[in-house]
């Protein structure tokens, strides 16, 4: 599984959360996770969760998240929503390291009411595709919705730790995969 | 997924671990996940993480789980294996929301440098299977390993949520679960 | 399985055999049966079965059913028209129950020689759908075909058990499938 | 897929249900329907469905099937169970041709109240089995069932056509069978 | 698996890699292998390997095939390219024995400089393609590729064995995806 | 994908065909291909392939490859076996290169009329298995096979390059194991 990491800027806008984006556009061949800084917007077009039609998805500055898998052949949408849960649970864990206390309701991080994230699973016949992004701040975000940056959500938070937050989400998520799998590898089975 | 909880005292000597064990043992037809209090004593031939090969697993007193799933057909190591692993994230967050601290490696928790749990997970043709367990206090444990109980985890411990631990282990499982199918039917794939 | 029946009067066009459209249309989230009586009259580029291509499928009152299922993932084209075949063969069986006698080919059910019923089955990466109608009447079908009604099969027939038909078959259908599902759970496998 | 036909006293004991016993006992390759005339008695070791664990399952004189698929890779338990369905559905459709009504539950055929058939279905990771028979007499069948044979279901039935009844539903079921996978093959999928 | 031959001439536009091309444009249902001499020229709208856009893909003379499989369902993406890799090895055996020396690198066929071959998979949800051409002459490809053709490959070649290659390629496939089927068919699992 | 490579000596008797046999002997976790020099008895009731049963399956001196996939979850008996068709297809490219010249049926290789080679393949739930091992002389082996060994193959054969072939085949299997996924990651589905 590739780590890359983006200059800031790119917008998210819906279509990365394609399969093969990651191949298209950067060039990267395999499974990968990529992340950036950058604003959302998504297309109404490119929606991917049902439930959010006719919503804004919207937000000027994130933390950004596209992972694709491509070892279970065909794609499993249901290994890739626990992926993503298990992702999710690993931000959270990251993020109170750093002193910023979330709390999670199925894919979605809060801090204290604020929302704190956005996030959608999917698939083709042949990868898994997650998106997961944090707001840095609540600029640019949605009125209808009582939304939080992570720079807001604590008093006390240091700059320097923010900025290497995707990195070790990026890492940490890639080592739990690997993980699972040497675990499947030493279990007897019946 | 039912919810089944014992009386105290069920001994787990890893014959628990097989598939349909609930069915045969309990009457319980179906995915299930089952909770008591108890001790541990895995006897060598029932051993399924092939690492754990002329090591002592026991303990005198730990809340067990054994979960049972038949949704994915054929059964699949790589989602079961997923699943244990959303399971200690659970685990830990509620362990966190009553002042337990503790931290992950893999399938193990800890707390500071005791090892606080054990857990396997496995498959036959049809159905997925997952082992938890959390020491109560370290009484019975191997010599050869630091370990913990929860009791031992905090000085300000309130029995009484000890007591709802496994209840509330056992739902907030059993609704992610349910949670992650429903996010699959509100999701476009391609 | 969630069992859902529409008022009489929506017209099947072939776009409600689309997955998730139970969610995008209803708001019945994971897998359901829906059933209505409604003309029919599908568009071509809503075709699934290539045979049909350049025919006219019509009718002007027929039972619909529409089923979903998200339980296999990926969804498996195999198993979904296995439960087309269960499903028309309770449908049968219900038939017969109340006096009408009908023969099977395939997919399609017969009373006498005319064509009594159309079918269809599909499948995205996450769903699996089917879709089901019989004839009321032969009114509005297309001419180049043999075909016949509910009401015009048997001389002596209850209305009242006419229109306890779509009930009944859901709910045989998911008991069926309910049935499948717990006798996994009791067999021992090699 | 194969069909034959064994000559006329082979006990069935629960060993042929294993996968491989077609080939490994007959040299029957690949997926095949075996049918017999035999008696049964099933050794309590031979067991697959863990609810008749302590039952007498025997019978004097029954018409037998054995099925064994390798088409699906890996084996799906739930396929093969939808698989026994649809047999069971077309031996009372071919039944009821020749004047014996029947009724269903589950995957057992009833006369009037008598229980007239016994069915599992198991697999192992590469192939999926049926067994179901019909009591051609109650003789032999134990006694704290109330169970009925083929000849005891009709005053008036024709021997002749009872003889023509496996090769019947040998032949119906694998007509089934490759009618679905046709289907597949000219099916539009999302 | 049904093994057809077209007249020469029909024109590989890319379009004929859709998945069901068997079935709607020559009414061949079921998994097939379809062969034919003729020209090609992708649209780049029909490219399914995302490293050709841009790419001209053309040639004026070629040995084509077009194989279609059904039997995993849902289609495996994984198998799929297994397959291509089996088929491009028998095109190379097969070359051989009539004096053709060819190297491969993954899907692709050289004499020695010349790039010979084009090749290509994919899958929708219920099936597997695959295409596999042979220039006949390295005319009409393009310039910026060494291409070669089958009849410039050797000094003594005979036209009489080139121009039973296609068939000869399709038997040995179908035979080879047989005999691995068969050989499930006989080996224990554990 | 893991290449071990064995000091000489080690007899194949059958055991080493068994899921996990890499892990639980030589501590090599995940999918590996493990070759090495050694004499091969197989024991009756290690026996994969029912049709070798009652046959000797026996020899002085082969090179050996036992090679373990965890990738595919369920494992996958069709995959396998496309695998192992792969790796002898392999070999026998690499054979040729240094001037022996082979013909293969199924998983056999022959060197005129002996037969040069063994091979099975099989399953757990969560793996697959592949042996494949050629005679280097037919010294051992059954006295009712016509067998060769690759030293008898060919007259002026270079023992320097018949030592490298073990590491030459490991990794050009790996490599085209390798290529396989990287195609899947730039293929448009359907």
């Amino acid at each position: 599984m590739k780590l890359i990491k983006l200059e800031p800027g790119l917008k998210y806008d819906g279509s990365q959360i394609k399969p093969m984006w990651a191949f298209q556009s950067l060039g990267v061949k395999g499974s990968s996770i990529v992340s950036w800084i950058g604003p959302m917007n998504v297309q109404p077009d490119e929606l991917i969760d049902y439930e959010d039609v006719g919503l804004e998805i919207k937000s000027d500055e994130m933390i950004h998240f596209i992972i694709e898998h491509f070892d279970a052949q065909p794609a499993d949408m249901r290994l890739c929503y626990h992926r993503q849960r298990i992702l999710i649970m690993i931000v959270q864990d990251l993020l109170q390291e750093i002193g910023i206390k979330t709390h999670r309701k199925g894919d979605d991080l809060y801090c204290d009411e604020g929302k704190l994230s956005v996030s959608v699973a999917t698939c083709s016949a042949s990868s898994m595709k997650i998106h997961f992004a944090m707001n840095l701040t609540s600029q640019g975000t949605p009125k209808k919705v009582k939304t939080v940056g992570l720079l807001e959500c604590s008093t006390e938070l240091d700059i320097d730790e923010i900025s290497k937050l995707p990195d070790k989400i990026s890492k940490t998520y890639k080592d739990e995969i690997q993980d699972i799998e040497e675990d499947i590898a030493k279990t007897r089975v019946f």
